[in-house]
C-alpha cells in the first residue's frame, strides 16, 4: 500500500465535509467552553469576567486533533458498522473526549445530569476540572474509555490487549508525539508480531504529530515523513500520511485513509481467517501531522500560538484581567457558530446530531469499554486436581509454583471455546514452573516457527514478551475489557512497571465509586524468583520493593499474598482468579520448597489470612512464651527450623508459630477490610508476648503494617535487608541469609522466662554459623546440615523430657546428620 | 554507506585471525571454567567431579559474543589509539566480561588476589556465582563497568549519558536481542536527536542477535537484516550487518565493521568541530548475528544446544551426577587447548597478551569507568545571590523553584569551559519554573530550531525527552563517569523510573564497599508538580510514592528533603550538588508559596533537619500542650494556618510548630545516619506530647519511619490519602485538602489541658468546613480567606490575652477579611 496524503474519500456526499466541519466545531466550541467557562455556555449573551472560571486549567493543543479523529471514526462507524473502541494516548485532551461523548448522547445516558439542553451545557462546562466535578484527563469517569492518559506511555499496549481474542474489535488508537517519545510507547510498536488476525482484533494506530511537547517540539515530528514512515514500517505496520492545514483538505484525506485502514484490516482478518497466517500482517497505520491548538488564536499578543508549543494548555491567559484577552476568546468561541450548532434549548441541530453513530455504536458505549458487563467468569476446576498429597508437614519438597502451572493449562483448555485467558510473562514461564501451561497452547509469536523453537506458533496464547511494561500493559487491556490473566514476573524486576500497577490501582479504586463501571477481573501479579534466591545474581536481583509500592495504596483494592507452599498457592490463585477489581499481588519462589498443608488446611489458612500452625509449636492451649511469625516460602522454613531448635533444645520453652499469608489481616480493620479485629489478632499473637517474624519483604514495611495495633514494640522483625545481615558482603553471603539460627538466637533472646537448655542452645547456634561461614566458602554451598533439613516432629534429646541442655557433644554429631536431620 | 556483509578487514596481518580466535578461545575457556570449575583451573588433571561446583550458575549464551566483541575492540583501540568505554547491556554474560578484564590485566591491578598465575586463576574460578564471592552479573566489582546489566533496558541510555561532554570517549555499547524488546531500550535508539558530535563522544551501538532469550525467539532475532537495518536506519543510525556461524568468516567482517565505524565517527566528529552541525548525525551502528552459545556443545543429549535458547545459562546439567555430561564439559574445555594458552605457572601466553591495549586504553582501566576519580567539583557561587529576602516569615508568596533555576543557570554559566552539568528533565523546565537556565543555554535538539521556537539549539545542554526513563538514564551515565546533574519531574510520574532508583541505589551502595571505587556525584532527583497541587488534573496525577520507594533502601546512600521555602531549596540544592554516592530525593512543589526563613535561618535548618519554628508558636521554652509537625510546603503552610488558629482563638493553649526538612532524621539513628539522637528527638518533640503532623506523603511512611522511637503512638499523621480526606470524591475535592481547619481541630482532640476558647474554635472550624464545601462548588476556587491566607503574628482578640472564646459574631468577619487575613 501506498501513503495517500493527495487521495480523496471515496463516496463523499455533497456537503458532507462542511457537515462534519460544523461537527468538529461543535466538539471544538464544547473543549473551549469546558475549559473557560463557568456561565453563558451557548454565548447567548456577551462574554462577561463572571462567566469565566476562577482557574483555567486544560489542554487545548491535542484537543482540536483528537475531535478531528474522533469525527471521522463516526463517520467510518457509520459507513461500515465496524464496532470501533476509541483509546485517546493524550488524555489530557480531556474536555476533547467529553464534547465527542456528549455530542453522540452517551454522556447524558450515563450521567443524566448533563441533559443535552441548556441546563446540561451549563453543568457540563462547570464541570471541568473543578471542585467536585471531572479530572481534566479521560479517566474512568469517561464513558468509553478503558485508559487514563495521564501517565503517558501505555496507550498502545492498552489498545492491543483490548484486542486481543477480540476478534470483531478495531480499537482506534490515537497516539501523541509526546507519549511517543517514551520508551513504553515505542516497546509497543512491535505489536504485530503477536496480533493474530485468525483470531484478534485490529489495533489501529493514529500517530497524532502536532509537532510540540509542552514548550520544546517532539523528536518525530521534527523528522520528515519519510523518515517517521521509515520506522513505522520497520515495526511491521503499513502507515499512510494525512497531513495539513487546511481542514477542507485534511478532511477527505483523513477519511480516504480510514477507509483505506478499515479495508485493509478486513482483507488481513479475512485472509487470516480464510487460509490462516503466515507471518505478520502488516496491519494500517495513520500519521496524522496537524497543527496544535488548530482552530484556535493563531496569535495571542503578538506571539504565534496555533501550530506551536504555547497552544498545550490555555492559550489565552489572563482572561478575567485583560480585556483584549477577553474579547479574543468571545472572537474565538463565536468562530465556531455555537448558535448554529445548538438550538434555543441547548439541543444539538438536528443534522449534527444524525452524524453520531447510534446504540452501542457510539464509541462511549461501546461494550468492550465497561469491560465487567461482559466479563464471563473462569471456569476452575477442583483444586483436587492439582493439590500436592501432604503427609507430615514440612517432610517433602517439591516445585511450589509447578501445580499452579496444572491449574493455568486446563482453565486454556476450558476457555478454548470461548478464549478470554491468557498468561503474560517476560520469557519465564519454563523457568518459573509454569510450563504445563504448555500442554494446552504455545507460546504467541507471527514469525513462522522454526525447528529448534519449543511451544511456538501464531496460535499459541503465552504472550511471552521481554518487556514488564507490555506483559503489565498488554494484560491491563486484556482485563478492563473484561477477559481475565495472569502476569507472572521476576520479583526484583517487578518494580519496572511499578508505576502502571500504582496507576492501575488508581483506575480501580475510582471506578469503583462509579456505578455504571461493572467489576473487572483483578489484576494478578506473580512474582517468582525472589530476593532470597537471588544471592548468585547479586544484590541487583533482590528487591522486594512492590510490596511497599502497593501497600501505600488504597486498602480497598490492595491484596497482597504470601503463599507459604503450593496448596496454598492453589487456593490463592483460585480466590484471585474469581476475583474483581483488585490488584493481587503473589509472591512465592519458584525452586523447591518444603510442603506443608493439605488442600484442606491450605483452604483454611488461605481462608483465614493467618492461622497458628499448632503442630510446628509445643505451646498448645498454653500461653507460648514466645511467638515465632513467618510469612512468605523461604521465611517459613527458617522458622520452623527455629522452631524446632527451640523445641529439640530448650523443651521446656512454649513456643507457638504463627504463618501469615494474607498480609493485610496484620493492619488494623479500619486501614485495611482484611484487618483482623483486635480479639482475633491477640488470639493468634496474643496481647503481650514478643513475636519474632520472619518475613520476605524489607522488615520497615511490616512494621508499618502493625501501627495501630497495641503494643507493636513487642515484634521483632527480620525480613530482606540492603545491608546484608551478617558480616559478609550483601551480594553474596550465605545461600540462606534468614539463617534459622539468627531467628532462634532471637527468640532466646526475647522469651518471657529463662528455662534450662537456652545457654546451651545459644552457643550451639554460634558455633553453627561459624561453622556455616567457613564451609560457604570452602565448599561453595550450604553445610548438609542446613541444605537437608526437613521438618520432623522435634524429638526430645537423650534424656526424658526436660533433659539438661545439650552440649557440644550433642550438637557437635547433629552437624553430621546423624541426629535427626537438624 | 551500504552493509559491509562481505567486506574484510583492511590490513589483517598474516595470522592476524588465528591469533584473535586463540585470545578469543582463552576468553571463553576461563568463563566456562568459572561457570563450572572449582579447582582444575586450567585442566592439569582428567576432570573430576570434585572439581565441578555444586551449584552451577551462570549465563554461557550470550558470553561467547561479549567476548568475540571486547577481543575486537582491543584490535580497533590497539590499530587507534580510542578511547573506548565498554557497556555490556546482556550484563548477564558476567564471566565473559570477567575474563576478558583478566586477560588484559586490570582484574588483577583491581584484585591482586586474584594474580595471573595459577593461584590467581583458582581464585578467579571460584569467586564466580559463590558465596564470598561476586555476582554473576556485570555490576559494580567489575571494572570499566559503570553498568549493570541486571534490569535490562538502560545500556544504550547509560551509554549516551557517559558521552555527552565526553568528546573523546567513544562508548561501545552492546545490546542484547532481549534486552532490544524493553521499552526503556527501544526508547533509547533516538540517541542521535540529542548526541552533539561537536562537542559530544560517540555510541556505538553493536546490536547482538543472538536470536533467543530464555526459552523464546526474540522478535528482532526472528526479524530479515533488511527488517532490523530498517528500525536502525529510522531511528537515524548508519547500522551495518556481521553476521556467520564461522569464526573465521565473522572476524574479519567484524574488524572491518569496527574500522569502518571508527572512520566514520571520527569523520563525523571532524565534520562537527570543524563546519558546525546542521542535523542528527547518522552514527555508525553494528548489528551483529551470530549463534547463541557460540563453540559450546552443538549438541547435548541428542538435543541441538548452540544456537538454540538452550544455551542461555548451563548448556550441560547434571555434570557432577552425569558421567557423560562430565566427559562432554571436558571435551568442551580442552576443545579451547588450555594448554596453548597458559604457560605452566598459569600465566597469559605472551603472544596473546600482547593483544591487549596498554594502560588506561585497556577497557578495564578506562578512566570514565571510575567516574569519581576524574569528577570535578561544581563552581557554587555564594546562595546570597539567589536568597528571597524575607520579613515576616509567611507574610509574601514566591514560585519556590525559581531562584534554583537562577543557580543553575550560573552553574551552567561557569561550567562552560568544563563542561560537566546538565539538567534532564521531561518538557517541563519551564513549567517547573527552573526557566532562568535558558539565560545560560538551550535545550538540546540536533534538528535545526524553527522560528517558533524558543531556547533550541543543538548546543543547548538541557536535555528535554518526554521519556523519565531516558532523563534518568542518560544522567546516570553522566553521573558515573564523573560529572553532576538533575533530573527534575513532576512527583506523579516520578514512578516511571523508580525502578531504574532503586536499581542505581544497589550500584551505589555495592560500589562504596570497594575501595577503588571513587565517589561518584549524586543522583539528584527534583520533584515538583507535587501530588497537592494536582487535584484538577485528577487522582492519576497524584502519587508521593517514590519516597516510599527510596524509604526502603539503604541509609547509606538514600536522603529525602522536603524544604517548605525556596532559601531552604537552595540550601538543600547546594549540599546535594556537593554531595556524593547519594540519590538525594528533593520534593517541593513549583507554584507560589509563602516563603517563610532567610537565608541564614535556611541554612540552619536544613543543616539541623528538623527545628522548632519558634515564631509560629506560642510555647517559648515552656512545656507545651501540643506539637504541630510539618514537612512539606502545602502541609507546613496548612499547619501554620491551624497554629495561627488556635493561638488566635485559644491564646492560652501552648503550641509549638516543628519543621521537618530532611526526613531521615526521624529514625533512631542505628537506622539512619541522619537519625537524630533520641534527646534531640524529644527537645523537638518533647518525650511525651501529643504531635499532630501534616506531611507531604503517605501518613504510613511518616509512622514507618518513627518505628523504633519511644511512644510513636502520640504521633497523629495526616497525609496524603489515596481514598480522599473528605466526604466529597478523592478525585476532585478541595482545592486545599490538608484543610488547616482539619488540623486545628485534630490539635483541639489531642491537647493535654482544657482551656477556654477551645470549644468555639471547635464550631468555627466546622462551620468554615462547611463553608468552604458549599463555597468551593458554587465559586470553583477556594474561600477568599482561605485563598489569600498569608502568615502573620497571630493577634489577640478584642480583648486582652486570654479573653473570651471567640463567637459567631468574632469568627464569622474573619471569612469576610476584614479581621486580619485568616
Amino acid at each position: 500500500m501506498q501513503p495517500v496524503q493527495h487521495g480523496i474519500a471515496t463516496a463523499a456526499r455533497p456537503g458532507e465535509w462542511d457537515l462534519l466541519g460544523r461537527y468538529w466545531d461543535a466538539a471544538n466550541y464544547l473543549t473551549v467552553a469546558q475549559i473557560y467557562l463557568k456561565e453563558n455556555a451557548l454565548l447567548r449573551r456577551p462574554l462577561g469576567v463572571d462567566d469565566i472560571k476562577p482557574r483555567l486549567l486544560g489542554h487545548w493543543g491535542t484537543s482540536p486533533g483528537l475531535s478531528l479523529i474522533y469525527a471521522h471514526l463516526n463517520r467510518l462507524i457509520n459507513r461500515t458498522g465496524a464496532q470501533v473502541l476509541f483509546v485517546a494516548g493524550p488524555g489530557h485532551g480531556g474536555p476533547a473526549v467529553v464534547a465527542n461523548l456528549y455530542l453522540e448522547g452517551t454522556y447524558t445516558d450515563t450521567y443524566p445530569r448533563i441533559g443535552r439542553d441548556n441546563d446540561g451545557l451549563r453543568h457540563l462546562i462547570r464541570q471541568f476540572s473543578t471542585p467536585g466535578g471531572i479530572p481534566s484527563h479521560v479517566g474512568p469517569p469517561t464513558p468509553g474509555s478503558i485508559h487514563e492518559g495521564g501517565e503517558l506511555g501505555y496507550s498502545l499496549m492498552h489498545a492491543t490487549g483490548a484486542a486481543l481474542d477480540n476478534p470483531g474489535l478495531i480499537v482506534a488508537c490515537v497516539v501523541g508525539d509526546g507519549e511517543a517519545e517514551t520508551g513504553p510507547l515505542e516497546g509497543s510498536w512491535k505489536a504485530p508480531a503477536f496480533l493474530n488476525p485468525a483470531r484478534d482484533g485490529a489495533v489501529l494506530p493514529i500517530l497524532h504529530l502536532n509537532g510540540w511537547k509542552i514548550s520544546g517540539p517532539t523528536v518525530l515530528g521534527r523528522q520528515a515523513d519519510e523518515q517517521v514512515l521509515a520506522l513505522l514500517r520497520a515495526h511491521g505496520w503499513d502507515p499512510v500520511v494525512v497531513s495539513g492545514t487546511d481542514p477542507a483538505l485534511v478532511h477527505p484525506q483523513l477519511a480516504r485513509a480510514l477507509e483505506h485502514a478499515h479495508a485493509g484490516i478486513l482483507e488481513i482478518q479475512s485472509g487470516a481467517r480464510l487460509h490462516g497466517t503466515t507471518g505478520p500482517a502488516r496491519w494500517p497505520a495513520i500519521i496524522l501531522r496537524t497543527p496544535k491548538g488548530w482552530t484556535g488564536p493563531a496569535e495571542v499578543d503578538g506571539v504565534q500560538v496555533e501550530g506551536t508549543f504555547r497552544a498545550h494548555q490555555v492559550p489565552l491567559a489572563g482572561v478575567r484581567e485583560n480585556p483584549a484577552h477577553l474579547a479574543q476568546l468571545e472572537a474565538w468561541l463565536r468562530s465556531y457558530h455555537p448558535e448554529t450548532l445548538f438550538d434555543d434549548a441547548g439541543c444539538l441541530a438536528p443534522e449534527l446530531a444524525a452524524l453520531a453513530p447510534q446504540g452501542q455504536l457510539r464509541m462511549g458505549a461501546n461494550p468492550w469499554s465497561n469491560g465487567g458487563a461482559v466479563q464471563v467468569p473462569l471456569p476452575l476446576r477442583p483444586l483436587e486436581g492439582y493439590a500436592l498429597r501432604i503427609g507430615v508437614p514440612g517432610a517433602t519438597k517439591h516445585e511450589t509454583t509447578k501445580p499452579l502451572g496444572e491449574m493455568l493449562r486446563d482453565i486454556y483448555t476450558d476457555t478454548s471455546g470461548n478464549p478470554r485467558f491468557r498468561l503474560f510473562c517476560p520469557d519465564e514461564t519454563t523457568s518459573n514452573r509454569l510450563g504445563a501451561v504448555f500442554e494446552a497452547t504455545d507460546r504467541c509469536l507471527m514469525e513462522p516457527a522454526r525447528e529448534s523453537d519449543e511451544h511456538i506458533s501464531a496460535g499459541g496464547r503465552v504472550m511471552e514478551v521481554l518487556s514488564e511494561h507490555l506483559c503489565q500493559g498488554w494484560l491491563e487491556g486484556y482485563l478492563l475489557t473484561g477477559r481475565h490473566g495472569f502476569f507472572a514476573s521476576y520479583e526484583a524486576f517487578a518494580m519496572v512497571s511499578a508505576s502502571m500497577t500504582v496507576q492501575h490501582a488508581k483506575w480501580l479504586q475510582h471506578a469503583r465509586k462509579l456505578p455504571w463501571r461493572k467489576p473487572v477481573p483483578s489484576l494478578n501479579i506473580l512474582l517468582t524468583s525472589t530476593c532470597w534466591r537471588n544471592d548468585h545474581n547479586g544484590f541487583s536481583h533482590q528487591g522486594p520493593g512492590l510490596i511497599d509500592t502497593v501497600l501505600s495504596l488504597s486498602g480497598t483494592v490492595v491484596r497482597v499474598y504470601l503463599p507459604p507452599d503450593a496448596n496454598t498457592l492453589l487456593a490463592a490463585a483460585a480466590h484471585v482468579l474469581s476475583s474483581k477489581d483488585y490488584v493481587n499481588l503473589l509472591v512465592v519462589d519458584k525452586q523447591e520448597h518444603p510442603q506443608y498443608l493439605t488442600l484442606a488446611d491450605a483452604r483454611a489458612h488461605a481462608a483465614a489470612g493467618a492461622s497458628i500452625w499448632a503442630w510446628a509449636g509445643n505451646a498448645g492451649e498454653a500461653h507460648p512464651d514466645i511467638v515465632l511469625a513467618c510469612a512468605g516460602d523461604v521465611p517459613t522454613e527458617e522458622t520452623l527450623a527455629a522452631a524446632w531448635l527451640l523445641q529439640r533444645h530448650v523443651p521446656k520453652l512454649r513456643v507457638r508459630v504463627v504463618n501469615v499469608m494474607d498480609l493485610l489481616v496484620l493492619p488494623p480493620r479500619d486501614v485495611h477490610p482484611h484487618g483482623l479485629p483486635d480479639a482475633e489478632f491477640e488470639a493468634l499473637f496474643t496481647a503481650d508476648c514478643d513475636v519474632v517474624v520472619a518475613w520476605h519483604g524489607y522488615a520497615r514495611a511490616f512494621h508499618q503494617l502493625l501501627h495501630g495495633r497495641k503494643n507493636p514494640g513487642r515484634f521483632h522483625v527480620r525480613g530482606y535487608n540492603e545491608q546484608g545481615t551478617t558480616t559478609t558482603p550483601f551480594d553474596m553471603v550465605v545461600l540462606n541469609r534468614m539463617s534459622r539460627y539468627h531467628l532462634a538466637l532471637a527468640a532466646l533472646g526475647r522469651t518471657a522466662r529463662t528455662v534450662e537448655g537456652m545457654d546451651a542452645l545459644r552457643e550451639h547456634c554460634v558455633e553453627m554459623l561459624a561453622r556455616h561461614e567457613v564451609h560457604i566458602h570452602e565448599h561453595l554451598e550450604d553445610l548438609p546440615v542446613i541444605r537437608d533439613w526437613v521438618w520432623t516432629p522435634p524429638v526430645p534429646g537423650p534424656g526424658s523430657p526436660g533433659h539438661s541442655a545439650p552440649g557440644p557433644a550433642v550438637a557437635r554429631p547433629a552437624v553430621e546428620g546423624d541426629q535427626g536431620n537438624e
